[in-house]
């Protein structure tokens, strides 16, 4: 096998969420009988106007950007100067540290496009990368495409409960091992949890010690429960060029179907991106990036509105969780995932969530896509339409019932 | 410096198409006043109403899928597979050889993600690749990216007069020397011209021959002049399993800001750009791939009408560039380019392209982009207003004029 083919080996996407239409037809043993109910797809939020729709307004920039035509359809390659104007101002402020305009953001693809650019900039062929276990599934499949040495860094987000449960001292030990690059989301994906103030602050320390950089994926960090805090690394006691932080609007906001995300810090590696972004695909989408000034500028109520509400369906969904015998799961702090460990089957958790998708309509994303020792877990993303998802949450757990050893 | 610098040293964007804006100010001498004029980007086509707007019934397509939510929203990383199913039929008619949409198609957040998931899919680290000089600026930067080895064919442009002038006895010596992937666009960009039916056999029975893969570029291929006839490689006696063809509407069909292409071909390839697609940006945006039931599916008339505009901008502009003394151009046979070769001036090219830009608000694009040894070169795409591409064509002459050695 070539270097290549073993490299694409390890990118399999039949278990990414999304993918789970290609997979082939399987030979399990069912049980009993189907259990009616309305689809859900747990391996993404659902953007339709019964459950979370995009942020009002959103197409109509959109449409706005497609009438003022060239200057929205090609911009520079790290995107739109006046979009890049009005989102540093915003960034800084939400952060709470400056954003350069100029060298210090890029419009990406989705965060997706800022990781794949963010990695591609920062390994070179051998380097040691520091990655979190578990964390979002792109991170390791990042680290081998750029031909990087992965270190792992353990989270027990189960036994831990004021903060993360983040291995401090295998971190350092990774920095000391070698590692000049540490990639992290916070809050987590898939456990929820968001890192505590001192776990912010030790990770800035060790970065200062040792020279590493450091990017972390703040998706999520918008969309906090139980009026938590949540501590910005960027804001911290660190030299600002080792910092690279990514965001989007594809989740809280719903606007995956524009292809936007954001990284804003560091300007030697944000030169980087947009060189490389030259190659990959020349911009995220023009039009699109017009959307980028519903940002942070939703109408009055509506963020508090939506955390709400996916609060709700968390806590409906745990309350239906936690009696079940043998599962284990963390309550959700930010962010819409859950990750329930589950109790042992008759059959694998893989062949477990086939079932649940033959058996029940509904789409889980494998533990393993996460940390390739977590069997015994699935994640759950609940931006659903809240009836339709605790009606699923009570077929999985009847299948884990029927399938129970 | 690291592997890793010496990587992105050579990836410089700020020559590229539309970066213009990036470039650091000079200290040439200017010679006499500016010449006032409508400023012209020849750098792209020009998107907006007063030029090539973008297809009718795109925005509405668009708009459409926005409306039907969260299935367009979110596709498998290898697009919708009801746009696939559509335009696998479409491609196969236009091609003449069969698309299959479930295992033979993907979309893609522009050609350019196309060449890039392509490139990236079939070159291992140290692989011999065959590209063309001149050819699309990307095509040397991703062999440089992927750690490939690139081996130069050249194309006489200029001399040739039947066919592109490609050198095919250098192509089989790269063959010879161990490559096996050849990329190129038909038509080539940016000198403009089809490869004649002879070309594109003998390249089919050279990568017969040797084994090879061949991934053509075809951007350009709807937007022929003078009735001229394009043969497409891959309905040539071929193993369907070593070719990729690359296309979008981006071009003819001014939808760059929608960010769409498609490649088509060899399922192990496609197989591969899906998994590379996963950690790069997803997939492409999934509202604007519903603007894809637009493509190739036109008002009746509207191709040809687009067709006799551009032709007509490219006799006007070549009328005008012929007379001038030192002028080498080649007719535009297919697509928006013309590539002129200027008379020698008393600066280099690279800073008379700066003085273009400062004296006549005109942007080109330097030769060097295409091959390195194209110093007294550059690429216009006229994809513009006609009127306001003729008077920047006449500036450019007056500061050739002026600047001549």
């Amino acid at each position: 096998m070539s270097l290549l083919d073993e490299k694409f080996s390890k990118l399999g996407v039949d278990n990414a969420p999304g993918q789970e239409k290609r997979q082939q037809g399987s030979r399990i043993q069912l049980r009993g009988e189907n259990i009616p109910g309305i689809p859900v797809d747990f391996s993404h939020g659902d953007v339709n106007e019964n459950a979370f729709a995009p942020t009002p307004g959103s197409l109509e920039q959109f449409i706005a950007g497609v009438r003022r035509g060239g200057e929205v359809a090609y911009t520079e390659y790290r995107g739109s100067s006046s979009v890049r104007e009005d989102l540093a101002g915003k960034l800084a402020l939400f952060t709470g540290a400056p954003v350069s305009a100029d060298d210090g953001l890029i419009i990406t693809p989705g965060s997706q496009g800022a990781l794949f650019l963010a990695m591609g900039a920062t390994i070179g062929r051998g380097d040691k990368v520091a990655i979190v276990q578990p964390d979002y599934f792109a991170n390791h499949k990042l680290v081998d495409f750029f031909d990087g040495e992965l270190v792992p860094v353990r989270m027990d987000y189960l036994g831990a409960t004021r903060d993360t449960g983040l291995d401090l001292t295998q971190l350092e030990e990774a920095f000391k091992a070698g590692a000049r690059l540490f990639l992290f989301s916070n809050p987590n994906n898939p456990a929820g949890v968001i890192y505590s103030p001192a776990e912010i602050r030790t990770i800035a320390e060790l970065a200062e010690k040792y020279g590493a950089t450091v990017i972390v994926d703040q998706l999520y960090s918008r969309l906090l429960y139980d009026g938590r805090t949540y501590t910005h690394l960027r804001a911290m006691n660190i030299n600002p060029d080792n910092v690279l932080t990514i965001m989007g609007p594809s989740k809280t906001e719903s606007l995956s179907g524009y292809r936007l995300g954001v990284a804003f810090g560091a300007p030697a590696i944000i030169d980087r991106m947009e060189k490389l972004q030259a190659i990959v695909s020349l911009r995220a989408p023009g039009y699109s990036q017009a959307v980028l000034k519903t940002w942070f500028a939703e109408p009055q109520g509506w963020l508090e509105e939506r955390i709400t509400l996916h609060q709700s369906i968390r806590d409906d969904l745990l309350m239906n969780f936690r009696p079940v015998d043998g599962i284990k799961v963390r309550t959700t702090e930010a962010g819409s995932y859950i990750f329930p460990r589950i109790p042992e089957l008759v059959v694998t958790t893989q062949e477990f969530i086939k079932i649940l998708r033959l058996q029940a309509a509904v789409t889980v994303t494998p533990g393993t896509e996460f940390a390739p020792y977590l069997t015994d877990s699935f994640r759950l993303n609940f931006s659903q339409n809240h009836a339709a998802a605790i009606q699923a949450i009570e077929r999985i757990i009847q299948l884990i019932e029927r399938y129970r050893r």
